[in-house]
């Protein structure tokens, strides 16, 4: 690392496939040529943090407490600001970011910028339940000029199963399973759709049937920017 | 994570992308169908260590200090336990476990219990210059039984190119240029190849051609085993 940059602090373990996603294309984006040149990490792989969709819609757990704990430790290990690879878990930023010290970057946020950036009038939303019906991602991009359409019945059933069934389970997953939804929703209008939980970029891996933003790298590019290290072309 | 279990800390950064596929390989290697079952894993992404072999060999820059300094963060973090995913940083493995509260585990003694295990009588060293050189891998395989063929010359200077000009400089990585030193090992003796240097298996990925022993995924197991978590069968 060149001295003076700055350390990323990852909350992490939500899930932990999607942590380590995020790391490995952290360092894949990153323009280096040996070990000194990419920036300094900091993860905590947290499993103990109960799940976020539970949390949101049935009131079970408590994610936000882990979550600061997680964020303090980090910043005292010297990380100067923070990324929190879960989506779903975005529902606690605001007091997340109320109660560190440092930097949160925000997901919805990035998309919102991204979808901008590519000229997108309206975008289909693939996210967990908890993370559409909290209203994470549709706060964003209120009032913004890019509509959001989000994923309702049995597209819902089919994103949870995805998530939940295939990739936390450490299992193959099906995305064409999606394609006639997904179908569905360019014919309303989606011109891309925003890989919105950190596990779908694991579960889309590969499938080029539709246009996809993947969130997590942006927020890989972003972390790689706020560090002070180089975005590979 | 289920209570009790122990929490792993990896010193990382000897590459980022070494760091990175270890941690991707804990976390596909765990029988676990949600997040919660996971183990608990720290990491310090920590760039700044100067190169392993450098300093072995042309004694230029101290990795053992940093090495040091991170262990002792990621114990006052919560760590029960360390894993350096970087075989040539093994040359410091006793200063630093005798520096460390806490348990160091150990990459050359894995792959020698697995060569044991594999009824494996002769074995190639496929490492860095640094790691053959300083006898990280000889001095544990000495008079175990399991002879270690070292590789030299040609073979030597084909690992540190694909070691250091092709993945830690983050580009294309082409194996098939050693195969016809391996068919030599091969004709010499060597039942399987040891990828002994973490960048290795990243660089031998769908490489079906010899017989490997993936080091850094006896290193992943081993970690998911102290956590008290289980291996996937």
């Amino acid at each position: 690392m060149i001295r003076g940059r700055k350390v990323a602090g990852i909350i992490g373990g939500m899930g932990p496939a999607a942590t380590a996603d995020l790391f490995t294309k952290i360092v894949a984006m990153t323009e280096a040529v040996r070990d000194q040149e990419h920036i300094h990490i900091l993860i905590d792989n947290n499993t103990d943090i109960p799940d976020r969709t539970a949390a949101i819609l049935q009131g079970v757990g408590d994610p936000l407490t882990p979550m600061i704990e997680s964020g303090r430790r980090l910043v005292a290990q010297g990380a100067d600001f923070l990324l929190v690879p879960c989506n779903t878990a975005h529902h606690y930023w605001q007091p997340l970011s109320e109660a560190m010290e440092v930097p949160v970057l925000n997901m919805p946020r990035l998309a919102l910028e991204e979808c901008r950036r590519q000229g997108l009038g309206c975008v289909g939303l693939l996210a967990t339940e908890g993370c559409v019906k909290s209203g994470v991602y549709s706060r964003v991009f209120a009032g913004s000029g890019v509509e959001l359409l989000c994923p309702e019945g049995e597209l819902q059933q089919a994103l949870m199963h995805i998530i939940y069934d295939e990739v936390k389970a450490g299992l193959p997953a099906h995305p064409e399973a999606l394609h006639p939804y997904l179908k569905e929703m360019e014919r309303r209008g989606a011109g891309a759709f925003l890989l919105a939980c950190t596990e779908l970029p694991i579960a889309f891996a590969g499938d080029g049937a539709f246009r996809y933003m993947d969130v997590t790298g942006l927020l890989a590019a972003e972390a790689i920017r706020q560090a002070g290290g180089k975005v590979r072309e």
